[in-house]
Order: C-alpha cells, then structure tokens, then sequence
C-alpha cells in the first residue's frame, strides 16, 4: 500500500497493508458474509464509494490478500476470494469483533455467533478456511 | 473519529476507532514499550509528524482509549497511558504481531519475544496490564 515501508516493526507492515477504514471490511465480507462480486461488497451497509473500492480490491490483490479470476457461470463477472495470507487475517478480524461487541452499546453483532467465535475460535476458523478450500 | 458510524457492524466499529496508519502504533509504544511522554513516541522509527501524532492523541482520548494526567516530577509535562478500553486492544495488537511476523521477510522483532507472545498470550497480556495497574 505505501511505497516505502515506515519501519521493520511486524505491527507497523501490517498495518501498511491493512491499516484503513475499507480493507479489513472487504475481506470481512469475503471470509464471513461469503460475498464474492464487486456489486455484493458496494451493498454491503456501509456504503463504500465505487472509487475506493475499486481501489481497495486493487491494492488488496497486489498485497496477496485476495485473488480474482473469471466466474465460470458468466465469464463477464470477476469472482474474488481470499488466498491463504487473507484467510490468515481471520485471528485479527475475530478480535475486531471481540472488541466491538465489548465497547459497542449498538453493536447488531448476532450474540449467538459471537459467542460461538469466543468459545472455539480455532474452530470458527477452520470452518471458515475450509469453505475455501473446497473450491479449486 | 468518525462522525457518524457507518455501520452498527463490530468490525467497522473498531476500525472507525482505529482503523489508520498511526493510532495502535501509539498504542504499541504505550503498551509494549513502556513510552509515555509525547516526545517518546515522536522519537519511534516511524517518524510521525507532530501534527499527526497531536490529532491522533486527542482522538484516542476522545475515544476513551487512552488518557492523559501531569507528570508528579515535572508539572510541566504531561503522560500518556491506556485506559481499560485501550488495554483490551492488546490481543489485537498481538494478532498483528504474529501476522506481520509471518508475512514480513524482514521483520526486525525479537523472535523470542514473539514465541513468547505466541507460546502464551493471555499470561503476556497479564503481564503488561499489571504494570499498569501498579500505578495510580
């Protein structure tokens, strides 16, 4: 994402990566919502713009993070999924949601699925991984 | 930070707190190491400027992540340390710690300080809250 990187600390490239409003969300729609087009991640509720979306899913893709290929159904779609350095991030996102539901008095976080998260995280993850893994 | 939420989502709601370039870098130096003085985190390796990092301490203590108080040995200086809210980002940060970690070809953190994180994470994170819950 930056051109030159700030420092060598693991934190700081992480975040060089994925430090933005807009990424974490994408990849949250990939690896949770199970979306997979472009006009799915425009719908989601937090009404990212075309521009930075179009944007996000570029630097997300030259990160590694994500990949796309053609849908085998309507080869005029892009269909993008998370690779294995996206899927990786699943740990980060979970403590994302751990957090927001801790802090958040509004939060619409289904409570049964958060707690499912927090008693078996390994095991959400690797439910999740294997959605993925499935396909070719 | 933002005005409004974009979403009542948990993931968005902690990215709308902390969801940019700068703000868990100070919560590292505050957290990890043991900085507390403007001038300490200004002198991290990745030279953030003086108006970015004053916008992003205010926003974090406008957010209840961390809080201000004078220094007991010079009236004139002030200290910086995280609240409860900030100290339960920890596991995040930590996520990121080992992310970065495993992607960064050139990662300058002490790898046994990272096994250590890893090896046992709740006692890591109990051992940084204590410090300070040492102080008043």
């Amino acid at each position: 994402m930056s051109k030159e990187r700030r420092s060598q600390c693991p934190i700081s490239f992480t975040l060089d990566l994925v430090g933005d409003k807009w990424s974490l969300l994408i990849l949250r729609d990939l690896m949770l919502f199970n979306k997979k087009y472009y006009g799915e991640f425009l719908n989601s509720r937090e009404s990212i713009s075309t521009n930075i979306l179009a944007d996000r899913l570029q630097r997300l893709e030259n990160s590694g993070l994500i990949s796309k290929q053609k849908d085998e159904q309507d080869k005029k779609r892009l269909i993008y999924r998370p690779t294995e350095k996206g899927l990786d991030l699943l740990p980060l996102i979970l403590e994302m949601v751990q957090w927001g539901v801790k802090y958040d008095m509004q939060t619409a976080a289904p409570l049964s699925e958060v707690k499912k998260m927090k008693k078996d995280r390994e095991g959400y993850v690797k439910n999740i991984r294997k959605r993925f893994q499935c396909q070719k």
